[in-house]
C-alpha cells in the first residue's frame, strides 16, 4: 500500500474559516486578528477577560531520546489532541513555530505527519505570523542601539571586547558566525570582534516564550546583561534604553497564534526557543490561555525527557506557575530496537530481543518523569513495519514497570487511531494523583541544581566543572541571580554527553565547559558540549530544488 | 487654534472594515487576504482576472526639490484620492511602504498628514504586513547561498574579493556597513570583506517593486550578478540556484496590500525602493492592479521632480508599460522662501518677494515635467500661515508660465479641502493632452542617456567621467545591458550635485562618481555624490523614548 506524504495530506485538508475554529474556543471573532483566512492572533482583551477561569489540565507530550528512526512526538501531540476532541474533550494543542532557515538546508518539517497534522503547513514553515521576524527586528534595534551607544561617547564605558550580545538572523548562514565589525573607520564606530546567531537562540525568544504578558516582557528585556563595562560591572538592555521600544516591536508577536489541526481542532502555534540553549517549549501565554479555554491542553517539549520534560517542568511550569496533570512518553519500536543496538539499516526485520534491551531507555524515562510527581502513559506511536510480538514486548516492559502502553495509530488513521490513548490520558489526567513539583528548590545553590540533574535524571555519577565555572556560579549568587533555575545544554541523543551512548548508560561524569547568565529569560545556560548557535547549509542545500511550481505550488521545501 | 497631532488623528480614524474597502473596488472577500480587520492583501487570482479591462487614468503626485519646510508630497497624493472620491470618482491612491530601520532614529513619518492620512499608522510603520522582512529574509538566503557555496568547493570559481553581493539588515546599523565574515577557522569558511545595507537598499527590494508577476520575478532574481569570478565574468543569482527559494519568500510580498485612507477610501501601500539607488516608487503590480479597478490612480515619486517623477517616467513607465495622464507637482508657499533665500527660522513673516523669486525652482520642474508630454497642474499645499499676498504670488507666477496652481487645503480638512484640485486634475486627465514619451530612447548609448537627463532635467553644461566609468558603461554595452534606463543617485536637495544651492541653477557640471549595474532589476545607478545605504542612529535615537504606555498605545514612535 502506498502512502500519501505529508504534503500531500496536508494540501487535501478541508480547513474551516479560523473564525470557526475561535469559536469552538468562545474565541468571539472580534477577539481575533486574522493572518488570512486560516491563521489568526487572540487579543490580549481576550486573554485578560478568561484570567478568572478555572484552569484545565495540562497533559505534556515528551519521548525517549531520539534516534534517526524518528520517534513522532509532534505527530502523537497532534494525534492526541484530536483523539481527545473524538471522544467529546473540549480539547487544544500548544506547540512551537519552525524556525525559517533550516528549512533551506534540509527539507522542512511538518508540524506532525500523515493524519496527525496542523495546518497551514506551508505557511508555518515559511513566515507564518511574522513573530520571528518581529523577534529578529527587536533583536537587531538592541544590537544596533549597543554599537550606537558606544559610538557616542560610550557613557556606559561598555569594554568593547565585552559586549556579550551577539546579533541574529533568521538564516543558517556560517560566515556570520564570527566577525569583525564596525571597520571602514571613524564614521562606522570602533572595530570588534562580534558574530550572529540564528533567531531561535536569540535570548529575546526566550523572553518571549516565559513572559506572562507585555509589562512582565519588557521587564524581561530590560534585564537582558548585554555588556560589560571596564570595570566588568554588567551593562543591561535598560542602562542602553532599548526594551521599551523592543516591546512595541514584539507587541503583536505576543499574542498567541490559532491553527487548526487537520480535523478543524484548534492550536496554539507560539514561540520556538531552541531546546538547547533555551527551554524549548511553547509560549507561556499560549500555554495558559489554552487553560482558560480548553478542558485539556496537550503540549510538547523539546528533545526527549531527560533534556525537554525536564526544562519544562523545572523552568517553563515553575516560572509560570502550571503543572501537568499527566505525560505521555511517546516510543516506538523502531527507536526501541536502535536503542537495543540495532543499525537504520536493520529496522526492517523482527527482533523483538533488541526492542527488549533498548527498553531500558524508556524504563529510565519513565521513571525520571514519575520522579516529578506526575502519571505516565507511554504511547506507543505505531509504524506500519511494526510486528505484533514487538509492540506486545513494549506493553509487557512497560506493565512491569507499573505503567500503561498504549498503541496509537494517529499518523495513519487520524483520531480514530489516537481514541485509547485519549481515554487512557483523561483517565490518568482525571484522578488527581499528580502533585507536581520541580526536582530541585529555588534556594539552592546553582552548582547543587546541576548536579541534582545530572544524578537524579542524567543518572551521572559526577559533574566535572573547573574552579573557573564553578567561580563564575558563585559569583552570579552573590549578583543576586542564585535562585534562578539552570537550563542545561546537552546532546538530546544520550543520557550522558556523548551522544552515541544510546540504553540507560550509567557511572558516566558530566563535563561542565560552560555557564552562561540569561538574566532576562531567568536562567542559567549550562553547557556540556558542543552547542551550535548558528547552522550552516549543506553541500547541496534544500534551497537550490526549491521553488513555485507552474499551479503556484510550493516545490521542494518538504 | 490648536491643531491635532498626525497621531492623534490617525487614532480617532473611523475605519472601515478592510473588506468592505475591497468592495468598493469590487475586489470579493475570498480575493482579499486579511491581515488584521484593517489591511489585506490583494490575492494573485484577482489580479490575473482583471487583466482584460481598460486602464484608468494615472496621475502622478510629484513636487519641487524638498527643503527643510516640508513640502507635503504625500499629504497632497492622499487629499488628491480623497477629493476625487469626494466629486464622485472611483478613485484610489499608490505609495510605497515605510521602512522599518530609520523609524527608531529619527521619529518615524505618518502616511500623510493632518486630515490626509492612510491608516493603520502604527502598523504601517512597524512590521505591516511583513514584506519588507520577506525580503529581508529573501536577501538574506542568497547572501548565505553565497558564502555556503565558496565553502563547499566553490564551483563557480567566485572570487572572495569580488563579491558584489552585500548583506541587508531592516535596521539603521552603522556598525555593520564593513565587516570581515567568515572567521573563526575551517569550519566557519573564508574570511573576507563584506558589509550591510539597509533593506531597502537591496535589489530585491528594486525587483520586487517592478516585476509584472511571479514569474517575472524569479528570472529577474536570476539575473541578479552577485559576484565575479578570477577570470572576471560575472557570477548570476542563477548559477548559485537561489531564485526559486528567494520567489517562495517573496509569494506573499507580491501581492499589493490594501489599506484605507482617513475618508475610508482605497489605497495600494506597496513596495519601498531607495528612491536613490533604486527608483523610489511603489510597486508596478501595484499601480497596474490600481489601473484596473479604479478610474482614477494617484501615486508618487521619491523626492522632487528631477529624481523622482524623472525616474518614475524613464525607468517604472517605461519598463511598465504605463504612461500618466495628468501630473500634480506640489509646492508650498514655505518651501517656495526658502528657495528665495529665507532661513527656517525666518519662514513666519511675510516674504512675497522671497516667494517670488524661489519660484524659479518650481518654474523648472514644470518646465521639466512637461517634456515628457504630460500636463501639469500645481497644487499650493496650504499652511495656516500662508498669506494671500504670497498665495497669489506663487498663483500669478504659475499662471504666467502655463500652469494652473490650485490651492489645496486637504491637511486641515480633508477631501473639502482638495476638491478644486481633484476637478482640475479630471479636467486635465481627462483632457486627452497627455502623450507622454521617456526623454531618451532604450537604445541610447548609456553615457548619453546620462548627459540627457544632467543637460535636459538638471539643466548642467557637461557630466564629469573618468575613463574608467566610461569604459565600464562601454563594457557593459558590449555585454548587452547597453539598452538599459539610467537611474541616477544624486542629492535631493538641488538640481546640481551640491545640496546647498537651491532655486533654479545653471552653469554646474554633474561629476559621476561611480556606475553599478543592477542587472536583475534591470538598470544602471549613476552615483553623482554620497550615496549611504546604511544609515546609522543618532546620539539620542528615537528608540529611547519609544514604548507602550498603560493604555498599550505607543507612545515616542510619531
Amino acid at each position: 500500500m502506498a502512502y500519501k506524504s505529508d504534503i500531500e495530506i496536508a494540501r487535501e485538508a478541508n480547513k474551516k474559516p479560523i473564525l470557526e475554529i475561535g469559536a469552538k474556543l468562545g474565541i468571539a471573532s472580534e477577539d481575533l486578528l486574522p493572518y488570512g483566512h486560516d491563521k489568526a492572533k487572540v487579543s490580549q482583551n481576550f486573554i485578560n477577560s478568561v484570567q478568572d477561569r478555572e484552569n484545565g489540565k495540562l497533559i505534556l507530550v515528551t519521548a525517549i531520546n531520539p534516534t534517526p528512526a524518528g520517534e513522532g512526538k509532534t505527530t502523537t501531540t497532534v494525534g492526541l489532541g484530536d483523539g481527545l476532541n473524538r471522544i467529546g474533550k473540549k480539547a487544544m494543542i500548544c506547540i512551537r513555530e519552525a524556525s525559517l532557515g533550516p528549512n533551506f538546508g534540509m527539507k522542512g518539517g511538518a508540524a506532525g505527519g500523515g493524519y496527525a497534522q496542523i495546518v497551514p503547513m506551508e505557511e508555518m514553515n515559511l513566515h507564518f505570523t511574522g513573530d520571528f521576524h518581529a523577534i529578529t527586528s527587536a533583536h537587531s534595534l538592541l544590537s544596533a542601539m549597543i554599537d550606537n551607544h558606544i559610538y557616542w561617547g560610550n557613557e556606559q564605558d561598555i569594554d568593547t571586547r565585552r559586549v556579550a550580545w551577539r546579533r541574529v538572523v533568521d538564516m543558517n548562514d556560517r560566515a556570520l558566525r564570527q566577525i569583525t565589525c564596525s571597520l571602514g573607520g571613524v564614521s562606522n564606530g570602533f572595530p570588534r570582534e562580534a558574530g550572529f546567531d540564528i533567531t531561535v537562540a536569540s535570548e529575546v525568544m526566550a523572553i518571549l516564550c516565559l513572559a506572562n504578558d507585555l509589562k512582565d516582557l519588557e521587564k524581561r528585556l530590560g534585564d537582558i546583561i548585554v555588556a560589560y563595562r571596564r570595570d566588568k560591572t554588567p551593562v543591561y538592555c535598560r542602562d542602553i534604553k532599548a526594551e521599551g521600544a523592543m516591546t512595541v516591536l514584539l507587541k503583536d508577536a505576543m499574542q498567541p497564534n490559532l491553527v487548526q489541526t487537520l480535523e478543524n481542532n484548534p492550536a496554539f502555534v507560539h514561540g520556538g526557543p531552541f531546546a538547547n540553549i533555551a527551554h524549548g517549549c511553547n509560549s507561556v501565554i499560549a500555554t495558559k490561555t489554552a487553560l482558560k479555554v480548553a478542558d485539556y491542553v496537550v503540549t510538547e517539549a523539546g528533545f526527549g525527557a531527560d533534556l525537554g520534560a525536564e526544562k519544562f517542568m523545572n523552568i517553563k511550569c515553575r516560572k509560570a506557575g502550571i503543572a501537568p496533570s499527566a505525560v505521555v512518553i511517546v516510543a516506538t519500536v523502531r527507536a526501541m530496537k536502535m536503542n537495543g543496538g540495532v543499525a537504520k539499516a536493520d529496522l526492517g526485520a523482527e527482533n523483538t530481543a533488541a526492542v527488549k534491551k533498548g527498553c531500558a531507555n524508556l524504563g529510565r524515562h519513565i521513571e525520571n518523569v514519575k520522579s516529578f510527581g506526575v502519571p505516565v502513559v507511554v504511547a506507543i506511536n505505531h509504524f506500519v513495519t511494526d510486528t505484533e510480538a514487538e509492540i506486545q514486548a513494549v506493553k509487557d516492559y512497560c506493565g512491569a514497570h507499573g505503567v500503561e502502553a498504549v498503541l496509537a495509530r494517529h499518523w495513519e488513521l487520524g483520531s480514530e487511531g489516537s481514541e485509547e490513548l485519549a481515554r487512557k490520558v483523561v483517565a490518568l489526567a482525571d484522578s488527581g494523583v499528580a502533585h507536581f513539583a520541580p526536582i530541585y528548590p529555588d534556594e539552592m545553590p546553582l552548582f547543587e541544581k546541576i548536579e541534582t540533574i545530572a544524578k537524579r535524571i542524567y543518572r551521572a555519577d559526577e559533574v566535572l566543572a573547573d574552579s573557573k565555572i564553578r567561580g563564575q556560579l558563585k559569583e552570579w549568587e552573590e549578583a543576586g541571580y542564585g535562585n534562578l533555575p539552570v537550563c542545561m545544554a546537552k546532546t538530546q541523543y544520550s543520557f550522558t554527553t556523548d551522544p552515541n551512548r544510546r540504553g540507560a548508560p550509567t557511572g558516566h561524569s558530566v563535563p561542565v565547559r560552560e555557564v552562561r547568565l540569561s538574566a532576562g529569560a531567568g536562567f542559567i545556560v549550562v553547557v556540556c558540549g558542543e552547542i551550535m548557535t548558528m547552522p550552516g547549509l549543506p553541500r547541496k542545500p534544500a534551497a537550490e530544488t526549491i521553488r513555485l511550481n507552474d499551479a503556484g505550488q510550493i516545490e521542494g521545501l518538504f
